[in-house]
């Protein structure tokens, strides 16, 4: 603003050369099941340690974290979860639910999560892939729901919109959530892992694209970044199976709350990307053992599918916390009766709603 | 068949095993606007040589064509075109609108046309990309529109479903349409080609993927593959431009063509997917002459794509040939009075889909 009071244009397109940018301030909520995260926070310290990190202890888990030294860093554990949230809520931060309780205290611009059995990937040329630049650079760069982009992202470096593109969609919206993929481990339900069990993605694709507008996604918590003020109330812990693990196949949290995001931003006009960054995953349990628990996650998708594919948002439901407000209201309807884990995540969502209003919402 | 009827499991297990299909027979129109054939052709002979290969000249062209030899090949040119089609018709074949000669004449059960600036592109290993395998393969794997799949084609090698992927969708649909892409000059529209005129595209994306249902895609003619008896009435050669010229950026009638295409397979629960095989497409014509001869395009596009939004196919109409009917009938409508080439194009279908039904509809 200083310069372009100058009233000098070749100033002016100096500093517009320079490109300066507000600077960000991302905030990494991992989380904690595993009690020793010497290895996990080591291997991620060249990106994380310029950033905020929170760290939310499962509480489920007894032993003390190891964490290293070096990082500027806010560790969340039951007692932080219980003297904030209270006893009068349905909401249950155990598993990998705790880490929603880092997007909660979290006061940051931007929000990045990681599950604690991933590693830094490298791409094809074995460069080591910052992820969270990636991410960042996914959420500050438009996205494009109205219209696909044949050619991928087209803010992306030497790329554009292709020929037929009509010109007044180019603007894009603002990017409201980024999701990231995996290389070695993918995340696979657990009778796919029980089937495929040595099954590797090596599959690198070097792209980044919107999803559009009306379809929906199996967004995965493994490995994602969203604006806080934008979205973050419609990231929400509500689905908790009867039978949930401490393994990846054996929730549907985060897809639940992934399928949450995507219609309330559809409905909002905000954009949802996917693809880059990739994160390297490494193996943990038995997909086996994960598939005897009787795992429900399969037959609830077939309820849950055509009812987010149907469900429509009134006009009057314009911020984050009023379209989840709906859509609990229209789950507890149309889908209370056939599961009680429909009206507990209903009850959860009008719950987490309230949370954020009371401790989630300042900045 | 026959060994089914043995009744033996191991003999049909065994045959399961050994894969065999149903001899895939792909016709390859290529359209000849320039007059000599010979390195291009060459270029593609370890693909095309295979595969029966109809070159249609574009009836503005004067000189003879030169082919060189070895190739189980038809040519047409303006004697056939006026003997087939006659003078009773809106359809103009000239220029790239040549190419739909080549679909209406075809009685193979895939054809794949590339524009003939286009080579054989290298993956990033420097290998060549036989674009013929990766259509054919595009086209008889299963497409699924009605969910997205993080991980892109499911069906690829070593590739699958992602969790939260609802099981009841995973088998797919048919896919009747495959979108190639392009390596070197992208394809771009005349304004963005003028103003980034070095510009090259490098980057080789290894993912093919289904666009979503209702989601709206700019489709270019210059490497597709389709099924002809499911959606080749609707390749339809309709919206032509007064400036068209024989440069692609002078050029609609294949995004206009794709839209169809597009809403028809919504309708009719058909697969478009995009992604690879990409060709290395080569320079040609001068974008800032093109952009002087003020090229419509851009304007149009305005009007045109909330057309296609918007409009909606009667349950009614269940046959390729209805839909394009109807579509006719709604462009003359709505978009008739805007502008004379609406009307026109809507004439074209029609006199298109009587076409198709006395020429092309046999197999």
């Amino acid at each position: 603003k200083l310069f372009i009071d100058t009233g000098k244009d070749e100033v002016f397109s100096l500093i517009q050369a320079l490109n300066i940018r507000v600077t960000l301030t991302p905030v990494l909520p991992t989380r904690a099941l595993r009690s020793d995260l010497t290895i996990f926070m080591n291997e991620w310290r060249p990106m994380f340690s310029r950033f905020h990190v929170i760290i939310v202890k499962d509480p489920d888990l007894k032993e003390e974290l190891k964490i290293p030294e070096g990082f500027n860093l806010d560790v969340y554990g039951k007692p932080d979860i219980d003297q904030v949230v209270g006893s009068s809520t349905s909401i249950l931060f155990s598993g990998y639910s705790c880490r929603y309780f880092g997007y909660l205290v979290s006061r940051k611009k931007y929000i990045i999560s990681v599950d604690d059995d991933c590693l830094p990937a490298r791409d094809p040329k074995g460069f080591l892939v910052d992820a969270v630049a990636q991410h960042i650079s996914n959420l500050t760069n438009p996205a494009t729901p109205f219209f696909f982009n044949t050619l991928y992202d087209p803010y992306a470096e030497g790329a554009d919109f292709v020929r037929g593109y009509p010109f007044s969609l180019r603007g894009g919206v603002k990017c409201a959530l980024s999701c990231g993929l995996w290389l070695n481990l993918a995340d696979h339900d657990a009778p796919t892992q029980a089937l495929k069990a040595r099954q590797r993605n090596s599959r690198y694709v070097d792209a980044v694209m919107t999803v559009p507008a009306r379809s929906l996604i199996p967004i995965s918590g493994i490995n994602i970044a969203f604006e806080r003020e934008a979205v973050g109330p419609a990231l929400v812990p509500a689905l908790k199976l009867a039978g949930e693990g401490k393994c990846r196949w054996e929730t549907m949290e985060d897809i639940w709350s992934g399928l949450c995001v995507k219609i309330v931003c559809d409905h909002l006009g905000l954009g949802v990307k996917t693809g880059l960054p990739y994160i390297w995953r490494t193996d943990r349990g038995d997909p086996i053992a994960s598939l005897k628990k009787e795992w429900e996650g399969v037959k609830l998708m077939e309820d849950v599918i055509p009812f987010f594919q149907s469900v429509r948002l009134p006009r009057e439901a314009t911020t984050v916390e009023e379209c989840i407000i709906e859509v609990a209201n229209a789950v507890k309807e149309r889908l209370g009766s056939m599961d009680p884990v429909f009206a507990r995540a209903a009850k959860a969502m009008l719950d987490w709603v309230k949370l954020w209003q009371s401790v989630g919402s300042s900045s």
